[in-house]
């Protein structure tokens, strides 16, 4: 038998920690060793906001998994507080320094794993240090948030950034009975999303009384006489906090893979192979700290997401057991749930498609209820879905609403895995019955909306493109008259569907015609009626529901 | 122009209707006539059992579009209560009975579409016509249970059939207070199931003090002398009921096309091909009256389901229409849920595969929790998985539990689709945030488990041999001490998991070990531990808490 491998793994949370339990079942005789700077490893990141809004009580059951376990069933060394300071490629080994004792040490390896993931970014603002200013990373972070929260009775919060981790914070600050304010940078928030489809989010935000300031970002803090907290915007605001949370994002911690000379990717993430190897022999690198590449644009991503870390942990465990696994990419499935709402996406957005240079592609907007209606209680599930206009590769989508959200992206993100088109969607056999969704599921009408656009059968528009065709064509809402005193689109003529037959002769041939109503589908009929009488015709896809999310009715412009 | 199109479809629900809305999307200029020998076209019947049980309380509701929306809105002459009594092939027409007034006529057609549907079974029984029998297909059937359980306090019901619709009437019975039996023939209830799956659903009935007669038939009604009645079993029993409802399953509706001499396949469904044409020229069937081709086995199947129906009608339409589309068969998704259970399914159970006499495949059981175990309020999964042991191509996957159920079957439902494997699912990229699944979702955990066995990294066997070769086998049980008063595994070893490096001395190298803990996960890394250290070893696929399904504590025997 060879000499026992020597593995040591740098950071034992998600990635590091699936590396190393996989790589015992893989080799019973390797020599594991983990090293992480903080108290703990395997613990739930992902659950801290939880905790910290006390929807989960128990700080114990953070913890995934203890030392003492992964020594007694793994046979896997554990060490905490120690901290991997310096990289020697050329001898293999790290310089590894005891946060207790302050000793330093060096450790000799095999193979290296690099999982050090990211820290929150904390920028040199002044006043950042007072305080009641806090990020989250750890659990001792989550611990000193709560301890700050009951100890200060804190009524006023302000959460710095609005994107996921953001809205996770004032979901939590919220659930603890906080008065949240938001503020972005950004136009919009949950910057990863298409404008028009976080606009929804704004709108959910308002009624649930978060305030927001958008286009804004913090100057500085300040502290009143009575040591009170006020985060000054640069647009001039002082507001006053009782608990501020810095969620602007997060930096992949390189810095040890800079010094020792590994290759950076222009994204700021360590650069790996598709078998995870960095650019440096026998090391690996995984997780937030990593540039993935993009399944669907090719592009390098940075993303900070616990499902890609743990399956580039595997493959890492395989390749150093001698096998030939690859990582296949990330494709950006995300889903985030606050104030009742559940917001998901997966694959491109038409952003990052333009970002790319991409320019084949297609969006068409849906609403479709997530479960029948004649069923109690079905709530609309906004969706937005971006393919290939030229062969109907589905792109990707985002999806918002109350219920059965997370299913249908789950369904596009195994269909956008297997690279499929509309038509596969349209087809899908999924699961049916009243209370569990459609003999035509969201998921099938999307891919129908869609396969109708690619076979040529209907032409779809925007309804951002109105502000630049608005003189040359004309509006048709072929909603019934009752339906307009909800809010109609200015300057569009109404004629219902059901007179439509009977009153072409009102309609123009020589101007296009951009038909709309309530959600799409009566103009769909609509337009396949007039074009076959010979006009000219697109659908204002998502209808009338989709136009809100341009022209919010509280008067907000959208960029 | 050529002369418009005469398009005669009969049976005006899920594929009739269908077929006619996009026909005229499709072609405007066609006639189409729609003949129902109903009251209604295009009701929903899926939501039938929910109206008996006042979940939906409106009838309108039920009624997706009436006869005038068809005429206002697509131009589509709807003819309710007209059967459809004779086809004439040579001449391209049907004779067709106007039920009020008695008249026959004949409708000269261009394409013909049979949407006739299934019909429920009615046994020749003895007493089988006695007042308050009641099967369940239209909206007047419901209406009818509805007044008979209102008009008669109804307290005691009888379900005969224990498949899907009899579980919905079940629950919806159970929902209005009413108690309930229900008599199965098979020794399972829901038979599309495996029978260990099976198994779960009756604990849950039992639990909600359902009562339930299975391997026992009906040999006929009886009412007393003062008109109670009364269902009579075959194994003897007389049981009193209030009502009865008959779901024992459908038959397709095929007398008209037989008796035109179209051909009929083996199943008793109209014979089609794959552009839904029948054997006669321009002559088209959908819906429950055909039979289609399961996608997974290649095998002729009877579905009476609306999604396949509305793609078939969409089908039609478009081959009418002078397109090309295709119907690429069923694979089977189905979802019910009941007294808080939702029960769903895709592609092929080992019941299926062996009656199609396939036996490269292998079957793994989990129970992962529908969330991660951290965030309040995690349910399991229970989930059977299904492969081609040979190159670990997805077969089907049953799964059970009180939330998530029907998201993990549709994104396996969307992976055989798209003929994946079981490694497509260990790296699919779903949705995770803490309240909506895990860094490794169900989805990704059946993948990782079934691809071990394809890699040939794991042995597992099922419970179900265990009676075979309880003999010749140790079982070994690896949980903590503690676990065991839960319910222990008869004649079962137990070590540990974490004592288990230091006791391999206790086990035997001559003998087959069986690997077993709570749910298998342990069990699969003590046999990688043993393995590597020369044991022979197989998990015991889902553990103690699948072994439960086989053993059930209140000691039935499973088949």
């Amino acid at each position: 038998m060879n000499m026992p491998k020597r593995v040591v793994i740098i950071g034992g949370v998600a990635g590091g920690a699936t590396c190393a339990t996989r790589l015992r079942r893989l080799d019973e005789h390797a020599e594991i060793l983990i090293l992480d700077r903080g108290p703990y490893v395997s613990f739930a990141n992902c659950g801290l906001p939880y905790y910290v809004g006390d929807v989960i009580q128990d700080e114990q059951k953070l913890l995934v998994a203890s030392p003492e376990l992964f020594r007694k069933r793994f046979n896997i060394e554990v060490r905490t507080r120690n901290e991997a300071t310096k990289l020697d490629l050329a001898a293999q080994e790290v310089e590894v320094r005891d946060l207790a004792s302050g000793q330093v040490r060096r450790e000799r390896y095999d193979a290296l794993l690099l999982a050090p993931g990211a820290a929150p970014i904390r920028p040199p603002l002044p006043g950042i240090d007072l305080p009641g200013i806090f990020t989250l990373r750890t659990v001792p972070d989550s611990r000193q948030i709560r301890q700050w929260l009951e100890t200060r009775h804190a009524r006023r919060s302000v959460v710095i950034g609005g994107g996921f981790v953001g809205l996770e914070m004032a979901e939590n600050l919220g659930h603890r009975g906080l008065e949240v304010t938001i503020i972005e940078m950004a136009k919009q928030l949950l910057p990863p999303l298409d404008p028009e489809m976080a606009e929804l989010v704004r709108q959910r935000l308002i009624a649930h009384n978060v305030g927001l300031r958008l286009e804004d970002g913090v100057a500085g803090f300040d502290a009143g006489p009575d040591g009170s907290l006020f985060v000054c915007t640069q647009k001039g605001e002082r507001i006053p906090a009782d608990v501020v949370i810095l969620s602007i994002g997060v930096r992949p911690e390189v810095s040890l893979a800079r010094d020792a000379g590994l290759v950076i990717g222009p994204r700021g993430g360590i650069r790996v192979d598709d078998q995870m190897r960095t650019s440096a022999p026998n090391v690996w690198a995984v997780g937030d700290a990593v540039e993935t590449r993009n399944r669907v644009t090719g592009e390098w991503d940075l993303l900070a997401l616990a499902g890609p870390a743990n399956r580039q942990g595997r493959v890492v465990a395989d390749v150093i057991a001698g096998r030939t696994s690859t990582f296949h990419g990330v494709q950006g499935t995300a889903v985030c749930g606050f104030f009742g709402l559940t917001v998901s996406m997966t694959g491109s957005t038409e952003k990052s498609l333009k970002r790319a240079g991409v320019s084949d592609f297609q969006s068409v907007y849906l609403h479709p209820g997530h479960h029948v209606d004649y069923y109690p209680g079905a709530k609309p599930i906004h969706m937005k879905l971006i393919f290939r206009k030229s062969d109907g590769r589905i792109l990707g989508v985002q999806a918002i609403g109350e219920e059965g959200v997370e299913r249908r992206v789950d369904v596009i993100a195994m269909a956008i895995q297997r690279q499929s088109t509309v038509f596969d969607l349209e087809e899908a056999e999924l699961c049916y019955a009243p209370q569990y969704g459609a003999a035509r599921d969201p998921v099938n009408v999307s891919g129908m909306i869609a396969a109708n656009v690619v076979r040529g059968d209907l032409d779809v528009v925007s309804w951002s493109e109105l502000g630049l065709k608005r003189d040359s064509i004309m509006i048709l809402d072929v909603r019934d008259p009752g339906e307009l005193q909800g809010g109609r689109v200015e300057s569009a003529i109404n004629i219902p569907l059901a007179q439509l037959r009977e009153r072409l002769t009102e309609l123009p041939l020589d101007k296009e015609i951009w038909v709309t109503c309530g959600v799409g589908q009566r103009a769909y009929y609509a337009c396949r009626l007039l074009r076959q009488n010979g006009f000219r015709v697109r659908n204002l896809s998502g209808g009338y529901q989709s136009y809100r999310a341009w022209h919010p009715l509280d008067g907000t412009q959208r960029g």
